[in-house]
């Protein structure tokens, strides 16, 4: 990481993980990777095997109460953590210390666009069986969870959670307009899209995209955002009438 | 990919991306990626952009109606979905056809377990403002989301999809027990864990998890089970009395 450039004030993702070789991973490629090069951003992976016990620098161990599996251990966690964020403002707001956990509250784009606006942001990726509850408990640790459903480690977690973040950064899209527009800015799934040929396999784009009547096209595409949110995804409509009162 | 042993009848997933680089990633490290070089497991990442138009492999271009961003065209997809399924059954229940979306259902762990029983998988990756819809009814393509938010494009979805499945496939992982224990197979979010040391910052393990008391031991972390589960994720408490009647 050290031959990228580092702006003065830029985001900064700290990641404490066992596999520090996973990143930058996607987050690295594509646009947000030509932003990291930049120095828009700066990403700090942190190996957990640094803080282990002992010679063989052992981080877990097994769960108390029997049952498979390993448990990460709150003292080498501890230490990991603050390692992590020694030079972090302790105001949680602008430097949030996430877990990421099945067992979270879901990300989703408005967590996405709170941890856009912080300084910085220290991501915990947990291994085998997780961690150990008191690590938890005692640094207030927010859990995130990307879905209902398990994965081997948390490193994928937090290059969904980079990516879906660092885009909202300001330089990083070119195109701005383009994050205003797309699903989720205004809780609704985003309408189908189309794109030349006209005609392919007999399909033929909806007449009213290439009328040329802007105020059609916009109603038309509001109503399908609608339909689909409406058959695919009806909790996200109960969900936005909640928030408009 | 081509060093690798490929087990005749291994699960096999191909992902059609403009990003090939990008795999294997994550699900190349660890135990995934310990069966992927025993060749438990097959990727094979497929590059839209030889499929592409023209002399410059165009993939994309403006949206029909006009806005930001550019869409994936029809008939590039289609020539790439065509070589990708080329020796695929051609029932999709025994290689799914799926792109990764967040217009899509939610990705979750039944998913995961019914993608582990086919052969294999091909995962669309999109970038930009996504797929021409033609191409997505044409195929009768699956829709897959991993949550309510928008990343770059859809390869950090992909891993997702491919560990949450792979860790599921016979001989993946060393202790298949840990499978079975973990959060959503029964539908709760999983019980805190504990390990050593027995007493951290002034904080102590909780008493039945050292008593020795195996039932005891089993019922608190149901009880601890359902307890988070109603705290944090009421939703699935719903979801699982619906499921059982």
């Amino acid at each position: 990481m050290s031959d990228r450039p580092r702006l003065k004030g830029a985001w900064t993702v700290k990641v404490i993980t066992l596999v520090p070789d996973a990143f930058p991973g996607i987050p690295g490629l594509s646009l947000t990777g030509k932003a990291l090069d930049q120095g828009l951003w700066v990403l700090d992976p942190i190996d957990l095997r640094t803080f282990g016990e002992g010679r063989h620098r052992n981080v877990d161990d097994t769960p108390a109460g029997g049952g498979a599996g390993m448990v990460l251990r709150a003292d080498v966690m501890g230490r990991a953590i603050r390692f992590a964020m020694r030079d972090a403002p302790t105001d949680r707001a602008r430097w949030p210390l996430v877990y990421l956990s099945p067992r979270g509250r879901p990300f989703d784009q408005a967590t996405a666009r709170r941890f856009a606006v912080t300084e910085g942001l220290t991501l915990i990726c947990g291994r085998f069986e997780g961690l150990d509850e008191r690590v938890i408990e005692h640094f207030g640790i927010e859990e995130i969870s990307l879905g209902d459903f398990v994965m081997t480690g948390g490193e994928i977690a937090a290059e969904a959670v980079i990516d879906a973040t660092v885009r909202l950064l300001p330089g990083v899209l070119g195109n701005s307009a383009s994050t205003e527009e797309e699903s989720f800015s205004d809780g609704l799934l985003e309408h189908p899209q189309y794109t030349r040929p006209s005609e392919w396999e007999g399909r033929t784009i909806p007449e009213v995209l290439t009328s040329g009547d802007h105020a059609a096209v916009a109603r038309w595409r509001r109503e399908e955002a609608l339909r689909l949110t409406r058959e695919r995804r009806p909790d996200l409509i109960v969900r936005r009438e909640a928030e408009r009162g």
